[in-house]
């Protein structure tokens, strides 16, 4: 028997997508119906809901689903669910649909899955800000002049605010897993798979580390917490869309590969990936990687500093706050099962002699090896020397590797300006 | 409220202890009853009952009770309870006294405590012997051989089987705390005084290290594991008597408070002691720290390598799989709430650039800073360099000198036979 977490919802893991002769029959059926075109973000929830990645959702949520999400991160029907998960059309596409019917979705020429409409609500202006500041404001200093510098700054905010007139609710049958399971044959994961491969250990107690960067000493610190605490750690990176000047998903990978290669036992710990964009929205962003993550079997969500944040719009430590402040419906399906592991900030210290945290470590600044994202990129794609301590040797070359090659595109791109190619 | 885990088997803290009026009229009673002197051992058990620490006990145990324990470590009425709490006597003072009799209990000349007689049962060489096995034998290489090892290497046993003829169970009422209020006055604590200070501190989720030893780099590795992941650490320190040859409390607690003030961030850990004699059960006496701890108000017990073990006897992790097998009754109050959180064989590693464990370090032997506790001693003690990152300098300086001290000792007592002084 498994001893992981059950699926969130009470309804064991609810996958949409569809296989064999029902997937072949519904591909016919679906290139003869309206064909609406999808966000990249869009492309990412259907995946999730196709391989039950979004348990117990089955759909794009209604107008009281959406309105209930939004106000107190429950379902119409009492189920925590943290940030809404809708579809956005067009005027001119609302106004070509009604409710009952059956279209197709499709995201840059491949038909990703059907969908039958339950409900077409308008998005105003006024709704979509009205989302955004449940959604996406926090505490932190930029979220005190939200509307100043969200739609700038906040590409959370500005997809929203940038999305069409309409959403559209329904459920959906999902025909496509798009490029994910080619592209990242040894780290995309369905639920099934990850706990497949969980139960085969034996695990029971498992930690997540969420990763949208390259993974330097502070995230093996946070990872190999997880290993000596749980039965192991799934380092589970998101392989959907960042916001530009993020490191692509296949540079990561490589880096965690190496990592764990040379760092790691490998009996206690998986790489694995997920469909999903990024959103940005911090705290309950944290909440959504809980919330799918019990769906993969995972019971405890590492949540370091500024988890899914970006810029200065959340407080450093609000997405650990956030996890004790969320309703907890008394209906075990109904909760969310998937504790916070909180872990303050880290770093290296040289009075320690290893890894430490504000929470372990009484020395002062001058003691410790810190370092922005921002600074460490400045020195690596400068070829400049990284302080000691602060990454593992065989992940810096991957990324000096990668910046090089990032500075080489630039050097092109302004050589062909300057001698007028139009290539 | 707090949000410390409540005392184990259901009834709050149950303190002998008498206080005031009630004191000195019990005191003034005591001195006219009959004297039975006590073993060391008992007298760390007796202030247990008095400060609350052996909730929900109350007493020394009768024989349905020590069968009980011994047999299915639960209490006669369904609790659980991993080792025998017995008093002996000598067949001299078991025909002396009757059921239903108050007598005094003295150890070292002072009354400890008044006992109410029960229950006076024989235990027979076959009894000490059942005892023994169901208590110490364990699953290493000496407990293969355990009758022809044990009566001899190990304590437990040894105390054990020292013990007189009969036992004598029965209720009591505690009058002192004997020397350890004075001689560990900050260091010392009783239930109800850990707990004032972790709600104090808003402590909910809190983290034990047990310590007969003085704290290595690998005690603070899992002390500070501890606090990452909990709201706090207790550093538990046995401050009652050891086997020869152990380092005395007095030296320990020197160690702690110097490595907690250079080490440690004081908002979360703690120093205290309790009050009990070592044991050396093991497996069993690793259940009967997560008893005690839980009254204390403890949630986690710390389990490292060979846990309150002895010699071989014990597998190394002997004691963090035996709370898997454990009778766990169904009743909240007398299921064991205090959950072990194990860790792994951990070190320093040259490669990891940190400490780590076997589940964190995939290096080899040489990578790592691994010393026997007799070989530091051994190096200690010849005044000879301990390897870099093995322990804290200033731990290592109050070690030497301890060292140097027992050096110096011998010495004396050298020069004095040699001298043929009588001294």
């Amino acid at each position: 028997m498994s001893r992981l977490v059950p699926p969130h919802g009470g309804k064991g893991l609810v996958c949409c997508l569809l296989e064999g002769a029902e997937l072949e029959a519904e591909k016919k059926k679906a290139a003869g119906l309206k064909q609406i075109e999808i966000s990249s973000r869009a492309k990412g929830d259907l995946i999730m809901m196709g391989i039950g990645g979004f348990s117990p959702l089955n759909g794009f949520m209604d107008k009281a689903n959406w309105k209930s999400v939004c106000e107190k991160m429950l379902l119409a029907d009492g189920t925590f669910w943290p940030v809404p998960v809708t579809l956005d059309i067009s005027k001119e596409d609302a106004a070509a649909i009604k409710v009952g019917e059956e279209v197709a979705l499709v995201r840059k020429g491949e038909i990703m899955a059907t969908m039958k409409v339950s409900d077409i609500y308008e998005m105003t202006e006024a709704d979509k800000k009205w989302e955004c500041e449940l959604v996406f404001k926090g505490e932190g200093p930029d979220s005190q002049n939200f509307w100043e510098v969200a739609p700038k700054d906040h590409p959370g905010v500005k997809m929203v605010m940038a999305q069409k007139e309409f959403n559209v609710g329904g459920t959906v049958k999902v025909l496509s897993q798009g490029e994910f399971p080619t592209k990242f044959p040894n780290v995309y994961m369905t639920p099934a798979q990850l706990r497949a491969k969980m139960d085969e250990r034996g695990w029971g107690k498992v930690a997540a580390l969420q990763l949208r960067n390259p993974m330097h000493r502070s995230h093996e610190y946070l990872a190999k917490i997880g290993v000596e605490v749980c039965d192991g750690v799934v380092i589970h990176s998101l392989v959907g869309a960042l916001k530009p000047g993020d490191i692509p998903a296949e540079v990561r990978v490589e880096c965690i590969d190496t990592l764990v290669d040379k760092y790691f036992v490998k009996d206690f710990v998986i790489q694995a990936g997920y469909p999903l964009d990024m959103r940005y929205a911090g705290p309950r962003e944290a909440l959504l990687h809980a919330t799918f993550r019990q769906n993969y079997g995972i019971n405890n969500q590492l949540v370091g500093r500024d988890h899914a944040g970006v810029g200065d719009f959340y407080g450093m430590f609000e997405a650990q706050e956030i996890f004790k402040k969320i309703p907890q419906p008394a209906e075990d399906g109904k909760r969310l099962l998937c504790q916070p592991m909180n872990i303050d900030w880290t770093f290296y210290c040289k009075k320690c002699d290893g890894m430490a945290s504000m929470r372990t470590c009484p020395h002062s600044k001058e003691d410790r090896v810190i370092l922005s994202g921002t600074k460490l990129r400045k020195m690596l794609s400068e070829g400049a020397e990284v302080p000691d301590h602060f990454g593992r040797d065989e992940v810096l070359v991957i990324l000096r590797k990668y910046y090089e090659g990032l500075t080489e595109k630039v050097e092109v791109k302004m050589q062909r300006a300057a001698s007028g190619s139009a290539m």
